[in-house]
């Protein structure tokens, strides 16, 4: 096995990545943030399998991610394919337990999904979703809140400087049943979807493609698409373009109430923008859309994205699942976290490091170690009793905040030195039974460091 | 698509489940005890594909894993297969990141992985595994502290019934040396670690087929794997058995350290037992090894295993990396909870529940619970303005503990009701503009029931 020739490369696919301290120990905390946020509003979480039937995935998504799919016989030879999204298993999820489960169902769903997709910068055929969907109801309660849930989790999150946009699918709906587009609305939606990606110019150009669209049907849809302002001075203009058509009516109204809505339960306005160019590409939308958009950082485009949809799980059941839900993009998050300089570079979880100095007192450095932990403070205890400079350096590297060093004199004497490893400042603190004084002591240095654990 | 017959099946595949929320809520809770034992003696979080080349896989296991690996080729040819376990990815981690990680590294992992094995009662083809392992040290501090993180473990995860064994590879060795065995060890040894399955008999009969051992060597080899009482007392029988045998008492010299050490950090002696029946089949266990037993269900086998090794990744790199670790088998432990009546039947991970009374008051209500929510309680506005004893069904239900409930008559006078569900208790509260003594009324609810968030 030692035989050179014979070893395997160690190396990842194309497309997936490692995770290591310095970047899982965020992505951890992202994840406990967004469970804690989903969980204060009372959703609550679920699991499924990654691995799905085959037929159960295919046909609900687009002919895209149908080609994306990991997929295989399994050894009893049936067809499976690993699940490249979180909400196809949560319409076969609630269609297969409707009644154990009862509604309103509210999920949250913390887990990976996979696309063989063409990889470019920054996007991983493997990556964390983070989910939370209402599903059962049609109350303008749920839309509301899911306003309300993403505003709470960018702020949780550590965000001041963001933006969740907002549309409101029967709006659109009105607008080209006003311009003669209503039987193309597909396409017209999936194409202005792309409009901050692609222009204006492209985006006619595909309208016309795809949906026949008229230089004159390009263009309404486009300056629509670009009304700008405040939400009042937006709303103003939206008004006498869908007066007299129910369907864009209906939207506007909605919209209207969810603002309202937002506004009572703490989102300032600045922070939920209407946006009609907001179209979101999947056909399933029904109602309100919406994305976030990072000021620091809008060219990574959305990081939370979602909306309302009439009937979830129409594939698997004749039940109607109406409701509304949106997707943390975990990864892209913190990707946009790592460029924009927000994350501490640490590869370690607990703050206090115990040096080993002398080889036949690792019991007492243990039981330090122990009493820190019982109060709560995270400790490790080096392994090996090297020499100290090579410990400190290790302790430094891995980013401990404070360290305690008790060498055979120390020790003697029934003391401790602990030390604040970001300012230098040591103090001698008498080493008692329970370790009060040093536990104490620690705790004075921890408040003097700035980690954010 | 509402063609009945054109549905598909919501089902999930043999060998997988779904978790529902009574299920889910626990499981996470056990995932973030572990994950906050780990971190507490300063190992870090990493993850690693789902998804590894099946060079990688193969060949580290044994002929069995490799039979059960779910495996395919991808949209790139290549073949490529789920993982089976996290220590072989591990050991492809550590030798492609060496030096960007340093030594000793300590690292945790939570997560799935997947083998296509028959099912059979309690086992699934996809489960959590919760590892953690030091790696790049030889020192006995590492195999102290992998008890110690056993024994936090399981106090934390609410059990006080346990047991820890431990044995060492070398004093096995020492006495199969002795017995005319060392040659045929890893056979023997992997008899032995089924006894408490198939029994003596059974464990005699396979020995002699797959190591040649004669009636006389099974006998001593039985013999030995039963020995019994306290650990003074397995330690005195075991001393004349392995002395002269320079392995054998360079394992016993180690497992009387490594019981002195966890007895400093706080293990008391009869939950870290020594049983020289405990084998660990794999074959590269080649100092302490562990297995955790529950007292009330120690039918399930072993809930937390794990041991030292030499050498973790030698087939993907020259560098030496001696360690040691342990995993919890989160699944399993909670299918055992479940039997032993230790989950809560809660669906929800909010306390309170907040009713939809006057469908033209919804902003009160989403005010009302963001002002707990801004206080640390977690509150679910009901969405829908139906009756109340519909809603406190589905309250009762899920398992809130407090309701909120505010009809018309209570919002003119500018009350609210604060009713204890396990209880009934109400008290009629005074709704101030930041809700202050509806959060402490609450609270004091709250503090009367038996929740367990």
């Amino acid at each position: 096995m030692n035989d050179k020739s014979q070893r395997i490369e160690p190396r990842t696919l194309k497309g997936f990545r490692d995770y290591l301290p310095e970047t899982m120990i965020p992505r951890e905390r992202l994840m406990a943030t967004a469970r804690s946020v989903y969980r204060s509003y009372g959703f609550s979480p679920i699991d499924t399998p990654a691995l799905e039937y085959l037929e159960i995935l295919t046909g609900k998504g687009s002919a895209e991610t149908d080609k994306q799919l990991y997929k295989f016989e399994d050894h009893g030879g049936r067809a499976v394919a690993l699940r490249f999204d979180l909400t196809v298993p949560l319409a076969r999820f609630a269609a297969q337990h409707y009644n154990a489960l009862g509604t309103p169902f509210k999920r949250y769903h913390i887990a990976p999904v996979w696309r063989g997709e063409n990889t470019q910068a920054g996007r991983y055929r493997e990556f964390i979703q983070c989910d939370f969907d209402t599903i059962g109801t049609r109350s303008l309660a749920a839309d509301i809140e899911t306003a309300l849930v993403i505003h709470d989790l960018f702020l949780a999150l550590g965000f001041s400087e963001f933006s969740i946009r907002i549309n409101h699918r029967q709006i659109l709906n009105g607008l080209l049943e006003r311009l003669g587009l209503a039987q193309q609305a597909t396409h017209v939606l999936r194409a202005i979807d792309k409009l901050a990606k692609i222009g204006p110019a492209a985006v006619a150009a595909e309208m016309a493609e795809t949906a026949g669209a008229t230089a004159a049907q390009s263009a309404d849809v486009l300056r629509f698409a670009a009304l700008a302002g405040s939400n009042e001075e937006v709303l103003q203009q939206v008004r006498p373009l869908v007066a007299g058509n129910a369907t864009g009516e209906t939207g506007l109204a909605e919209l209207v109430r969810i603002l309202q809505g937002a506004a009572a339960g703490g989102v300032p306005p600045q922070r939920l923008c209407v946006d009609l160019s907001i179209a979101r590409g999947l056909d399933y939308y029904t109602g309100a859309i919406f994305e976030t958009f990072l000021t620091a950082l809008p060219t990574i485009g959305s990081v939370c994205s979602g909306g309302r949809y009439d009937n979830l799980a129409s594939l698997y059941t004749s039940q109607q699942l109406p409701g509304i839900g949106a997707s943390l993009g975990l990864d892209r998050l913190l990707a946009a976290m790592e460029t924009l300089g927000m994350l501490d570079k640490v590869a370690t979880p607990a703050p206090v490091f115990v040096a080993y100095f002398v080889e036949s007192r690792l019991d007492d450095y243990l039981k330090l170690a122990a009493h820190l932990r019982r109060a709560g403070i995270g400790a490790e205890v080096f392994p090996d009793a090297k020499r100290l400079g090579q410990q400190l350096k290790y302790a430094d590297r891995r980013g401990f905040r404070v360290a305690l060093i008790a060498g055979e004199d120390e020790l003697a004497a029934g003391q401790c030195q602990v030390k604040n490893l970001a300012s230098g400042e040591s103090e001698t603190i008498a080493l008692e039974a329970d370790a009060a004084s040093v536990v104490a002591a620690v705790k004075r240095q921890l408040a003097k460091t700035s980690g954010s654990e």
